[in-house]
C-alpha cells in the first residue's frame, strides 16, 4: 500500500500532474466508492491522525465533503472559519500557518479567496496541504472529481471532446480541468462571452467559442460553471435573461450535443441562469449529483495518498 | 435488536403515530438515560454511520444535544449551518438535500424555518430524516422527550391533565405535545390569550381556557411555552409585566393545580416573562433539567430505531 | 495512574495552585509533547467522555488548541459558540451552565469576556470546569504553556528574571503568569506605561518599569502582550508608531537582555506594534511556536488530570 506514483507533498493544483498521478488518484477514488455505498463508512486508516479544514471563504459544500473524507477515514478533523483580511494579509496567512503546524497537523485543507494565497502557505508548513480552492487560479479536487465522475460514464477521458461553458474567466473549477483534461488527453472547448473568456486562452490549447450552439456541436461532456451574483452586477453580464438566452443550458441547445452527452455542474446550480432545471435534473444525462458522491471520493483518495510517507499508517487499520 | 415496533422510515411529526410506536421509542430511550449516566457514555451502535445536523434556524440547544446523541452512538457527526434564503427556497432546499444524500448519510436531522419544509426534503432523500423542528408545524423530538420526563416521574402518560400555557398558536412543541398526550391518553388543556390560540382547536380533542387560574385547576402537569420577542413586537402581547400578571407561572397560580404537579419549559426561558424564578428553579417541582438530560436519551431513541433497517448493524457493536 | 497532587475539581485560575500541582501538570504535559509528535496522536484515554467548549468570546487559536487535545484523548469534543448579551448575563448563564450540565458532561471549558464569569458557572454544574479566558482575570492554561516552554529550554523556572511587557493591565495572560512565576520562585517585572501597568501591582511581589531598556536589562525571558485595537482608540496608547518606539520588542532593545535570554508571545501578534517581525521569526531565540505547541499538550494534561476521578477511567484505554 505504501508504494504510489503521486509522489508530491502537496496538492496545490493539478498543473504539473502527469497523466499516471492522476491516474493513481482517481483508481483509489473509485475503491472508496464503494466504501462510501456501504454500510460502515468508516476506516481507521488515518486514525490519530489530525485535518485541519482552514476556510478563509464560506463553503458549506467544500468543508462537509472533506470533513466527511477525513472523519470516513477515522481522523481527527477540525474547522477553521477564518476570517480573512486583505490588508497584510500575507503576514496574517503566515502566522496563521506556523500557528497551525505548531500544533503537529498531518494535512491542511486550505480554501482562500486569493489566488497564490494556499501556495504560499504550503511553504511555511510541515504537514501535506491540499488546495480547496484559492481565488481563480485553482481548484483540484473539484477538476478530479469531475474527472472520476467523467470516467467511470464514458469508461475514459482520452479522446473526449469537453465543453467548459460560461465565465471560464474567474473559475478556479475551470482551471483546474483544463490542465486535467488537456493531460489526460481529452479536448477541451471554451464557450462564453468574450468578457467571460481569458484572452490568449488558446494558447493553453483549447478551442474557444463564443456561440455557445456551435460550440456544443459534438461533444462528449457538458460542464457548466456556477455565474456567481458579483459578476452579474459588474459589466460582464449584461441581464440573466439575455445570459440564459446565449449561454444558458436548455434542452434545444443540448441537442446538439452527442446524443449520449452528459451534463456536469459544480453547484451550487442557479437554475434558470445558467441552467434549466428540466436539463439539470435529466436522470439519464445529469451527473450533477454523482459529480458530489465522487467528491467525497475523490477526497479520501487526496487524504489517503498525501499520509502515505506517514510511518506505521497502514498498520494502523 | 432488529425488531421494533416503530416501522417508519422518517420521524417528521408525532401526528400519524400510534401509542405502539411512542411506547417503543420511550423504552428505548429509558435505556440510554443510564449509558448517559455512567462514565463510558460512547457506544458503537452507529460507527461509521454518517449523521447530518442540517439547521436552517439557530438553536444551540437543539443541535448540541442532536450531536452528543450521535456521538455517542459511535456515528460520525457534521453540522451544517444554512442560511434559508425566503426567494425560492423550494428549489434551493431540494437541491441542498440532493447534495447531501449523494454523501451518503444514514441520517439528517433538519430544523427550518418553514412549516413543511422538513416532509419536502424528506421526499428528495434515502437516508432517514428526523424533524428537529419545521416552522409552527411539529418538533416530535420535544414532545418524546416532555414525554419520557413525564412518564419517568409520574410513572404513566394516561389519564393525567396536562395544561399547555403560553404562545400555542406559533408553537411547533404545543402541537406536536396534543398530538402525542391524545393519542397516549391524556387529557389535554390550553391555556392563552385568545390572540394566542390557533381558532377551531377545541377540534383536537382539547379544553381551552383563556383564564390560567381556572385552567391550572387540578392538573398533573403543567407545559409552560417560550414567549418569543417578535410576538412581544407584534400585537399578540400588550406587555410584558400584563402578560406576566394573567399568564406567567408563580407561586400562586402554581398553587390551583394539584400539590404534586410537575412545571416543565422546552426552554431557554425568559425568567420573569413566561415564568418566575421561583417557580423555575422550584426543586422539587420543576423538570426543566429533566427534560434536558431525557432530550439527549430521547435523539439517541431516534437516531437508533430509525437505523435498524441497515445491515449488520447490530454486528458492528 | 489515578494518583495525583492536583486535588482540585475545577481549574479556574493559577492563582491559589501550589507548587507541586503546577509540576504536576507541567510533568504530565511534558509526556504529552511526546504523544503530539508522533504518527497516532489519538489515546483512548478519554473515550466516551464528553468535553464542551463553551466560547462566548471569538478565539479560534484557543478553541482548536482545547479540540485538539480533548479528541487526541479521545473524548467526545463539542464547540459551542455562545452569544454573551451583557443584559441579565447572570441569569442566562447559569441557565446555560444548568442545560449543559443535564446532558452529563465531563469537562466543560469556557471562555467568557467577563471576570468571575467561569467561576459563577463553575459552582452550578457537576462537570470540572476549564477556565479557557475570562475578562481580565486568569487565562490559567496560558500561564502553564508559557511555564512548560520556559521550563524545557531553560531547564527551570526558579531564578529566573521574566519581563511581562504591555498592556498588563487587561492581560489576563499577564496576571496568571504572574502567579504562576511568583510561585514556582521566578522573579517577574512589569514593563509599560503607566496607563496599562495596574496601580498597586507592586504588591504582587513584582518589579515595575516604565522604561523598557531598563527593564529589559539582564532579563532571561521576555514575554510580549498584544496589545488590542480597542485599547488604541481609547486613550491608553496615543499612537502605534510612539508606542512601538517606546515599548515594542526591537533588535535593539533585546540587546540588553541576557544573550540568552528568549522571547514569547500569546499570539495573535500585531507585527509592527509591541513586536518586530525580525524579533518575532528569530529562530535562535523566539519560543512563539513552541507557545503553540505546548498549548496542546498542557490542555490535555488539564483533561486528563481533572478527570482522574472518573471510575474505570485508566481501564478505558
Amino acid at each position: 500500500m505504501t508504494d504510489t506514483r503521486f509522489q508530491h507533498r502537496h496538492l496545490l493544483g493539478i498543473q504539473g500532474l502527469g497523466p499516471e498521478e492522476i491516474t493513481t488518484l482517481l483508481d483509489i477514488a473509485d475503491g472508496y466508492v464503494e466504501q462510501n455505498r456501504s454500510v460502515d463508512k468508516r476506516k481507521n486508516l488515518l486514525r490519530g491522525r489530525t485535518v485541519i479544514n482552514l476556510f478563509f471563504e464560506n463553503s458549506t459544500r467544500t468543508r462537509t465533503s472533506f470533513e466527511l473524507a477525513g472523519k470516513r477515514l477515522g481522523a481527527d478533523v477540525i474547522n477553521m472559519q477564518a476570517a480573512g483580511s486583505s490588508v497584510q494579509k500575507g503576514e496574517t496567512l503566515i502566522d496563521t500557518a506556523m500557528t497551525l503546524n505548531a500544533m503537529h497537523l498531518d494535512v491542511l485543507v486550505v480554501r482562500h479567496p486569493d489566488s497564490g494565497a494556499v501556495k504560499l502557505l504550503s511553504e511555511k508548513v510541515n504537514c501535506a496541504v491540499i488546495n480547496g480552492g484559492d481565488g481563480s487560479h485553482e481548484h483540484p479536487t473539484q477538476a478530479l472529481l469531475d474527472a472520476l465522475t467523467i470516467r467511470r460514464r464514458k469508461g475514459r477521458l482520452s479522446g473526449l471532446t469537453v465543453a467548459i461553458c460560461g465565465d471560464v474567466l474567474h473559475s478556479r473549477v475551470a482551471r483546474s480541468n483544463i490542465h486535467l483534461l488537456n493531460v489526460m488527453g481529452a479536448q477541451v472547448r471554451l464557450i462564453g462571452p468574450r468578457t467571460l473568456l481569458p484572452s490568449g486562452v488558446e494558447r493553453m490549447g483549447v478551442e474557444v467559442f463564443h456561440d455557445m450552439r456551435r460550440g456544443l456541436e459534438g461533444v462528449d461532456v457538458i460542464m457548466m460553471l456556477r455565474i456567481q451574483n458579483e459578476r452579474m452586477r459588474g459589466n460582464f453580464i449584461p441581464s440573466i435573461r439575455e445570459y440564459f438566452h446565449f449561454f444558458g443550458l436548455d434542452q434545444a441547445k443540448l441537442a446538439l450535443a452527442k446524443p449520449d452527452a452528459v451534463i456536469m455542474h459544480p453547484g451550487p446550480m442557479n437554475r434558470g441562469v445558467e441552467i434549466d432545471s428540466d436539463v439539470a435534473d435529466d436522470v439519464e444525462r445529469s451527473l450533477i449529483r454523482e459529480q458530489v458522491e465522487m467528491g467525497v471520493a475523490v477526497r479520501m483518495a487526496c487524504l489517503d495518498v498525501l499520509t502515505r510517507h506517514l510511518p506505521n499508517r497502514d498498520g494502523a487499520a
